[in-house]
């Protein structure tokens, strides 16, 4: 519940508890468990999955495989639709993120994986998720479907090196790539190459068996081959390129050996590459998103709507700095309140995506608070406009909200109470300034990612 | 016309020459005189002007008075529509803004004047501009019609302080403020209380005639009490607020003593206060924004719509930092690309505003070629997507080009060139970025501003 510290009238009251609705309706819809309800169902022998059906009668054996932060609740779901038709599984999740439900799984291996830094656990849990597929008797054939459960976090929860490369040799590998100024795609490139599993591998150890990857994802415009590294994903990088960024940030003499030997053993020709686009390995994976900001963001789209908003999408692609990208919004909201466009009132814009802060001052937020301070900031003293911000894990920066609300009236109510939303932003300090009005949106961890969401109101 | 210097394909071109032909209708429904001539119509003795009209058999005298970059088109337009019907006629205009078609100008005196720095020949002309209306034979009645012409500038070229305050003390007054860190709002709130014109003050002076301001909008969001200081708006400032600044600001005694003591009178009641809203004076202004960014904006979308393109406006009011609004154009041209949303292809959503740029380069650029810019960067690799901006001046920042056109290709095709589009952009070096690429759009001085639209195709 939306709960300001101020006075509501009846109709602000309102227009608080219809934006909660949408926000609501937008998390509910990427709940981990509920994306694999949405798209998994079994009637018979019959196994929909997503636009797609397979006939059980046909498979020996069921594997569940995978890793990310909201396994557990994936894994439950999935436990609960196929129940005894599992024959195993293993799927590695953050310390700690075991809800209640997890309790329940019996037929899937829930293991606790070092993140954001890889660890031996994870690793090891790792290992044992390959074994398993590996390993399993008689081989893995056509008759058998590995159900991989892949959300945010993956990449670092399922890190599996190559035999030769320890785990302490990737951990310096990624503090090296991080202080070098690569890029992230840059830094993703290296990994998947010194990788069992990313990048495709663990669909060509899977293979001929049918994979289905149920993707939750955490990476602005879900670009595949990147959520927890693509693991069963054409990968688009090369042993040449990843070789070839040590080189460029100088780093051959500053990454592990067993690295660079290994890496040039692949340029070499001697180890073999990720596998491809058109590789044979991918006819028989189907990767299906179940959860993602455009999913949420048209949960809330329908909600909207329901409650009798004109609505829009208008991207779920946004990235930038956080306090730019709020004065966007802020113009947005001015547009639909002075001329009814880009939608008439009464209007609900939804934008996805995920910002950045680049922080100078010394207080506490998250970019999603940030966008609400300085969007409060740019549509001062127009009437029924509002900004909401909603980090959909629930956790937006180091704090305990997931995002804030921004009228017309946030700015002139803040100086009555004698705070300076100036410098408040100015110190990155939204958290502290939205909390002392009751501001702040506090949804409690919601197990799932999928970035962020905004909603501009003009009602 | 777009002439990038490599090879279109014939769709290429096509696609070029439809931005273009869009942009250019843009810049005509702006142009000056056609705004004037498009909202004034002479028929008989009946003056059309907006949505009202005027029977010219009830007035006695006509007068044109005014001031602004756009001052010379304006009046050409004005005078081509009442030619003899003028009694007489005086409107400031910037150094060196005489467009051919003045000089066919007869009835109205033009009186060049500087900007952005107000000059002795701009108060000379504003004093005899007031002279001319004030001392009118018999004096200003009822019977009396008076067109203030009014465009960006106009508030520095029509600098008439009070008697008691000289030409060079407003000059240091403006430095003071400039450098103290007040906002625009405030530093206009003091301007405006020692001036004999801004702030309603003009109307108020023509007050019992009938005032028609035809207003050039040069500001984001159109607010008459800014653009050139609203001579014949309501003000919504007080001598108590523009004495208070100067104390906020601790510059009591950096401002001209002459200055501090206009405005202590005034806070003692011994000086008129600036007109405010329900002033009778206001009671016979009819202000008419006859050019503005959102008139451009749907001249865009009509002539888009006509050529085929689903349109849309986003918003009027955009500002922010160059280089993080371009990140959301991006992000709209990619959800356009992708989902269809918010319009689908072909597509061309128009974006208006002012953007800044926070210089840390020693390149050359403007905010809208920054925008192109980074544009690019963020939709490298999309096809069939295209960001264009304009400076409807034709100038944006200190250079001659107005904006520049960025396409999913740009990034490839400058690396291609040896140019790295990450370091332009890290040296705000846009301009030489997109003039090496020929993408540079350049449109020549337009003689209007409405500042800035964007454009935002999906093909």
């Amino acid at each position: 519940m939306l709960q300001p510290k101020r006075q509501l009238s009846d109709t602000e009251r309102k227009r608080r508890d219809q934006v909660w609705d949408i926000m609501s309706a937008a998390l509910a819809a990427v709940d981990p468990a509920q994306a694999i309800k949405q798209n998994v169902r079994l009637e018979g022998d019959s196994l929909q999955i997503g636009q797609r059906s397979y006939d059980l009668s046909g498979y020996e054996r069921i594997f569940v495989a995978g890793g990310g932060k909201a396994g557990s609740p994936m894994i439950a779901a999935i436990e609960e639709t196929l129940g005894q038709r599992i024959t195993a599984g293993l799927v590695n999740v953050k310390h700690g993120y075991l809800p209640p439900e997890a309790a329940d799984v019996q037929r899937v291996e829930i293991v606790e994986a070092g993140h954001p830094t890889p660890d031996e656990a994870g690793r090891r849990g790792a290992e044992r998720m390959v074994e398993m597929l590996d390993q399993a008797p008689g081989g893995l054939t056509e008759k058998d479907l590995v159900i991989c459960l892949i959300s945010g976090g993956g990449s670092a929860l399922m890190t599996l090196p190559q035999p030769t490369i320890s785990l302490a040799d990737v951990q310096a590998l990624t503090g090296t790539l991080l202080r070098c100024g690569a890029t992230i795609n840059e830094i993703n490139a290296v990994r998947k190459h010194i990788s069992r599993i990313k990048g495709g591998q663990l669909a060509r150890l899977i293979h001929p068996a049918q994979v289905v990857s149920l993707i939750l994802s955490d990476v602005v415009g879900n670009p595949l081959d990147v959520i927890a590294s693509g693991p069963t994903v054409p990968d688009t990088t090369t042993f040449a390129q990843a070789y070839g960024l040590l080189e460029k940030y100088h780093l051959l003499d500053k990454v592990p050996a067993s690295i660079i030997e290994h890496l040039a053993a692949g340029v070499a020709g001697k180890i073999a590459e990720t596998p491809k686009e058109g590789d044979p390995v991918f006819a028989t994976v189907y990767n299906l998103i179940v959860g993602s900001n455009e999913i949420a963001a048209r949960a809330a789209l329908n909600r909207a709507r329901e409650s009798g908003f004109n609505t829009q999408l208008l991207s779920t692609y946004v990235e930038g700095e956080a306090r730019e990208v709020a004065k966007v919004l802020a113009a947005v909201a001015k547009e639909m309140a002075q001329s009814g466009q880009p939608i008439p009132r009464p209007a609900c814009l939804v934008v996805g995506g995920e910002t950045t802060v680049t922080i100078t001052g010394e207080g506490k937020g998250g970019r999603n608070q940030e966008i609400a301070l300085a969007a409060a900031l740019a549509i001062e003293g127009w009437e029924d406009v509002m900004v909401v911000t909603l980090a959909t894990d629930g956790t937006d920066g180091p704090t305990d909200a997931a995002g804030g609300v921004a009228t017309g009236e946030t700015v002139a109510w803040a100086r009555e109470l004698g705070l300076d939303p100036e410098e408040y932003l100015a110190n990155n300090d939204s958290y502290h300034f939205l909390k002392a009005l009751g501001e702040l949106i506090v949804t409690g961890p919601t197990n799932t990612n999928v970035n962020d969401l905004a909603f501009v109101f003009a009602f």
